[in-house]
């Protein structure tokens, strides 16, 4: 096992967190920590950092060093963006925070700052091109990702906090302040011909597009409370723009969803975002909560295990990891995916579902049995629950659902785990009937593997003469698995409304 | 780390529990499997096992090996009840089952079948006082438990399975039937003295015990499907048996809760439980879904660990038992606990609370945080998840639900875990207060140790001039720790109507 910690000093915030890596590579986030150091306060101008920011952030940085050795933390990553990158004193400090925490910071270069965070988000959100954004407190990245690899990047040197010192947008602002900032952003904006009406997805992270997606789901009463892979069209964006830029800084302390101390930044944050969408004409912004601290994780780890920091397939990759961290059964876990993926393509025809459901499948197969970390009596409910919660990447919110509702179901359907709203909100009737298939398919095979032994090696599905058969092909007669695969029958009648015939060739 | 298998080869079905045990100490119910194996049948009059009915437990056995090499568990512990035990021809299958299988199953006496239930059942359920009834298919184990140990017991050789079989009670019973049947149950009950009027709880293991308490959830829409602990009264009980033994086999199939299974066999068994009630004139029936196989885990884990197998404080236990399984913090666990107390103990004229509320704190501060496991972020929700559904004993399901709700509270109020519908179904207006009172107290706490550095060694909470206090005796400034708690100065105002005061004297 090993710890490694993460810091990242920005211009607004030191923000600290630990990954534990157990024996068998499974890897989670035990600990964050956020301590709000203003660091970058009273340097528009001289550019100097100040002596009572200076203070501010070597006492973050010490209450971090005490909470890295608490938590037995292996390997300290620290870095710093902006704030002291564009300081002259910027080196003068580092050596400070090292001699007085024993904290080795290193400023990264825009460039630099650019890629962790692509490597935080290629590795979480599921998208082959996009337009990644990384709007801080003293500087933006912007990153065109194309076939999962950048294309272009480039650090500008503006985000909210400048943005709202230069243009004095921390109240109420006139429509003249804020055709200056537009005006201003835009100039710069225009300077990246590669931005021009690229059309493709943004993707927003940083603490200005955690608090649209914030605001965004209070608006619209989201039902759960995850902000990763959130998404909002151009739209939503536009109509929040407005209602913001409107306000003075006591209305937006009334807005739900908006942290009160991001009032006063929140007008200059939102503004760069809306003329981004304005230069790219981008039809959507997807929100990421992993940036450039999960980057720096993951390009320490990738390059430890010795693999390309851009991870093939982060859906797989997550649910291998999660199956890993909960000492699930894998042997059982593969054994019963290798069953249902059989059963799908066998009975194509019948269950009419498409290669995503496939790989949907696949996902909850691997995880239908993660429940029995909480209490092996009603796992398949905390198999639903972990699965509705866990940091599995590459799913959209409504396939995470989806796939709750499937695993939950994985003994037989049950009307119990329905009661739960939550997943109504999410689902529609055709998204019920294909919950209904996958979960039949998966209590199949559950049933087929009921001594997890193995027994059955292959299967042959199909359709003959109207009948859907299921041949077994066995390394030994598997009499408790052919069983107990019989009792879903009537199920299987209901729902493909074929006769089901299981043999043993 | 280690593996041990627990076989519990009964008259009607065999099973197999699979406990690991991790390096830490906590252990965790990885696998069950159930088999029915009808060992007893056809046995009446004769008390031979028949080839058929020793096939099928042979058969079983060999699943369970197989399972236990595939899980590649340690040490195998496996005993055979009743069936085995009355047969004239035991102690040949045991020698038959051990040359085909490897499995050396031992053949338990009454008294110890009686022992091993009684410690599953001890270290699960908060009782001092209770009698235990163990009800299989082919004996009655009852212990009369006084100061947690075991003061009379006695093994009974009939059960749910022969008396079915010797009154026939299968399908619908006549008056006369059910006369003859209870004369037959009071009079072999009759001979215990130490049974008549104790008027104590009982305490019911085995498929009978459950089946009841699940028949009597779904007539109540009982909103929770958990059976352990699960306490129903007298009344309740007579109102069940009434409407059983009026039924055909065929109705019984319909009665919501009653596993077809043993829709032949429930006259028998709830009415060996009716007579109990009516010779102990005893309140109401605690269900356990611990039982011989838990206690045979526990006996060998804790002379393992060489400790009595009474545990002490079963509810300390397997709160500790969870924190350890989740990889939690123990030391912030620990100490907010502490600060927790301090807290409840200096201000009790504030919050009126009384001791078991002072337990009940402690635990919820040990388990704040265990929802970490999950996923760091909304953790408290996790938390609370965890603690409505882990194996922790020692607390009624109204309580459970009430540190599940306190924990979800534990970085403030939230109406947001309020929305599963599920807590308000067990905590009436008073318990609401308690879980305000009880989560502001842990969030004062969790703020104080907000670096987990345990900063503030020592507090004195206190009441003066109509104010509440709150000294912090730290080894060291505390100035996130003091500022972090004082944000719940609002909120401790309302809940407590006094203003709190922070101070480092």
């Amino acid at each position: 096992m090993q710890r490694i910690a993460i810091i990242d000093l920005g211009s607004n915030s030191a923000r600290l967190i630990v990954m534990h890596i157990y024996e068998n590579g499974a890897y989670n986030l035990i600990y964050h920590q956020k301590e709000g150091v203003r660091l970058s306060e009273g340097t528009t101008g001289e550019n100097t950092l100040r002596p009572e920011a200076i203070s501010r952030a070597i006492s973050a940085l010490k209450t971090f060093s005490h909470m890295c050795s608490l938590l037995k933390v292996d390997k300290v990553l620290a870095v710093a963006t902006a704030a002291v990158r564009n300081a002259t004193n910027g080196q003068e400090f580092v050596k400070l925070a090292l001699e007085q925490t024993g904290i080795p910071l290193r400023i990264v270069s825009g460039e630099e700052e650019a890629k962790l965070g692509f490597i935080g988000v290629i590795n979480s959100v599921d998208i082959n091109d996009a337009l990644l954004f990384d709007l801080g407190g003293g500087s933006t990245e912007l990153t065109l990702i194309r076939n999962r690899r950048i294309e272009q990047s480039v650090s500008l040197p503006f985000g909210a906090v400048n943005l709202t010192e230069k243009f004095s947008t921390q109240d109420k602002v006139s429509e003249n302040q804020l055709t200056e900032l537009k005006i201003f952003i835009n100039q710069k904006l225009d300077a990246y011909p590669w931005l021009k009406d690229i059309g493709l997805p943004i993707i927003g992270i940083g603490g200005t597009a955690r608090n649209i997606a914030k605001m965004d789901q209070r608006r619209k009463n989201y039902p759960f409370p995850k902000l990763h892979n959130y998404r909002l069209g151009v739209y939503s964006l536009e109509d929040l723009w407005k209602s913001i830029v409107r306000t003075s800084v006591n209305q937006r302390g009334k807005i739900p969803g908006l942290s009160s101390e991001r009032a006063d930044l929140i007008v200059a944050g939102t503004t760069i975002v809306k003329c981004l969408f304005d230069a790219t004409r981008s039809p959507n912004l997807i929100i990421s909560g992993c940036g450039i601290r999960e980057g720096l994780f993951l390009e320490q780890y990738r390059n430890q295990e010795q693999q390309d920091v851009v991870i093939d397939d982060i859906l797989t990759h997550s649910a291998h990891n999660i199956l890993l961290f909960y000492n699930g059964n894998s042997l059982h876990a593969e054994h019963v995916a290798l069953l249902t993926t059989a059963m799908f393509d066998g009975w194509q025809e019948l269950h009419k579902m498409g290669p995503r459901d496939r790989t949907l499948l696949q996902i909850v197969s691997l995880l239908h049995d993660i429940g029995i970390t909480i209490n092996y009596y009603d796992h398949p409910r905390h198999s639903a629950y972990l699965i509705e919660n866990a940091r599995l990447f590459g799913l959209t919110h409504r396939e995470q659902m989806l796939l709750a509702v499937v695993a939950g179901w994985h003994h037989g359907q049950s009307a119990k785990y329905v009661r739960n709203k939550i997943y109504s909100e999410f689902l529609d009737e055709a998204d019920w009937q294909k919950a209904r298939k996958m979960a039949l398919l998966l209590a199949l095979a559950e049933s087929l593997d009921t001594t997890q032994a193995g027994l059955i090696e292959r299967l042959d599905a199909g359709l003959k003469d109207g009948k859907a058969y299921l041949g077994l092909l066995p390394n030994t007669i598997p009499v408790i698995e052919k069983q107990a695969a019989e009792k879903h029958s009537r199920w299987f009648k209901k729902e493909f409304g074929q006769e089901l015939k299981i043999e043993i060739p």
